[in-house]
């Protein structure tokens, strides 16, 4: 965080909706708009009306771009000059580093030792540079601290961030401007910076309709803390749905608690089927991550019979490599 | 073939641009305006700038609905009563079933023994009756004859037919509406429908267009049959480009010795590696023979530089039970 922001009220941090329309003003020449799928099929099967809002085929395969550019923009001339930082395993890092190249800043990625050779290519592809570090926690925000101090660099958090999550938010608006009033939106939650942002957009937009956010139960810190009212991080996540590992923050939380309707989980068995029904049914290539949401409504599915849907689809970065062709 | 054709004058029975537009009005509340879609880093791998025409995104997953769905509304009422006939072990026969389905009427689909479950599934799932029969193409044709016997259904070819071709056609009327001039349209190559009817699209639209079929090498009979000047059959074609299998009929070979530039083959290697940058690049569900096309663009890189190049990518219709997940 950067500190020009009051860390002890958070909510008083959180965007509105008039900065989530600001951010999109600023990003919409660097990102796609992406469309809006339906597929007639899947809503049988479902039993719902769904909008898949496709993230996945977005700038850098994932709505991460949003928040990144947004972040990016709201950087002074200095600020840019002295590059900006984060540390990342997968689609943020891939974002700040395209994000930081569209205004000509250096980006510094801090990428653990294991993370996927595909990833860090795609990073590097973007004129980021890498620096490797051991793949613990601690390790990856010492390597970031000490390339924030030697460089001067901005670090952009991948999530506890309000200039984040006001970009993430701008995905829920082209979807509710596209479709109109759905009961519900669901994005999944990792972090939180997507989510936040969605409910935050939603509410304004319609403030009857619900924010319900996807998580695997195989990661599920967002659940047990919405329904704790108190922040438990993540201890072992293990998923497949390897964008939503990280545990909220405290900015997030604070958006979810006021924002969110109710956090439902779906486990490992259904996002791989939800996974293979979005991929056969759709023909479109989501990563783990971005089926969890179908995942949750079809886990759920008397909850949502009849109801008018939209769908977040993350991100669509899958190392196909893992596939036998 | 149904006894109207005069089939000893095949080139006169082709179809021409107005049959095809008749055709576009026939069956345009029936099928989807399939998207057209770029991607900034398969062109940057080309070297050349590619309309993705994505066909993968058409009802029943193929461009096949096209031409089932013409051949189905050129029938008479009294034929729709006694419905429709075709052997198939893929796309044609799932396309057959939705058109005959659209129309009320009935749909006989003879597969062999040995078809893909899921195929089977699709086709029964659109209501028509499933004949199966031994693997063998004489098998299917004394089946196919026995059922058109016994039922008085009419026999639609999956290729060799005008009402076929004019149909197929239409995706090459919406590329180019969309798009404009390219330098080259390329379809692939099994039976021949597709190309047929793109090729005698594109030239009406663009005198100078060039389209150039796409066929794996492993099932190489139209690439042989047009530069021998006439028609050899495959005998063991062999592919993971399952649509791809057929040989050329006489009808579909008059219209590629009349409108078709050239015919350009691919290997299996290169065919995997095209179809896994669509999925990887572009985010979206090819099946192999959809990959052809653009494997033919990247095997003949030199030959393509530079050039607008519509690519139509035919179907998206894979068995993802036999990858690993």
């Amino acid at each position: 965080m950067s500190e020009s922001f009051d860390t002890t009220n958070w909510e008083s941090q959180l965007p509105n909706i008039s900065d989530i329309r600001q951010a999109h003003e600023h990003i919409k020449p660097f990102i796609h708009c992406t469309p809006v799928m339906t597929c007639s099929m899947l809503n049988q099967l479902a039993g719902a009306t769904l909008f898949f809002k496709c993230e996945n085929f977005q700038k850098t395969g994932s709505f991460k771009i949003r928040g990144a550019t947004n972040a990016v923009s709201q950087l002074s001339k200095q600020q840019l000059e002295q590059g900006v930082a984060t540390h990342s395993s997968g689609n943020h890092g891939a974002a700040l580093a395209l994000a930081a190249a569209s205004r000509k800043a250096r980006a510094y990625i801090v990428m653990p030792s294991n993370a996927p050779e595909v990833k860090k290519k795609a990073v590097l592809g973007y004129g980021a540079k890498v620096i490797e570090c051991e793949p613990t926690l601690q390790a990856r925000e010492e390597t970031l601290n000490k390339v924030v101090e030697d460089t001067g660099a901005t670090f952009i958090h991948p999530y506890n961030h309000p200039h984040i999550i006001a970009g993430q938010g701008t995905a829920c608006i082209e979807l509710l401007e596209e479709v109109g009033y759905c009961d519900y939106v669901i994005p999944p939650v990792g972090g939180g910076g997507l989510l936040s942002g969605t409910a935050i957009a939603a509410k304004a937009l319609f403030p009857d309709m619900q924010t319900i956010a996807a998580e695997p139960s195989g990661a599920d810190d967002a659940y047990r803390s919405f329904h704790a009212q108190t922040l438990i991080p993540s201890t072992h996540p293990n998923t497949i749905a390897d964008g939503l590992l990280t545990s909220l923050g405290k900015l997030t939380f604070s958006a979810i608690r006021k924002y969110v309707a109710d956090i439902l989980t779906v486990d490992e068995d259904m996002i791989r089927y939800a996974m293979r029904l979005i991929w056969e049914r759709m023909k479109i290539v989501v990563e783990p991550s971005g089926a969890v949401p179908f995942g949750v409504v079809m886990a759920h599915r008397k909850q949502f019979e009849g109801k008018r849907i939209g769908i977040i689809i993350s991100g669509g970065n899958i190392d196909l490599g893992k596939f036998k062709w």
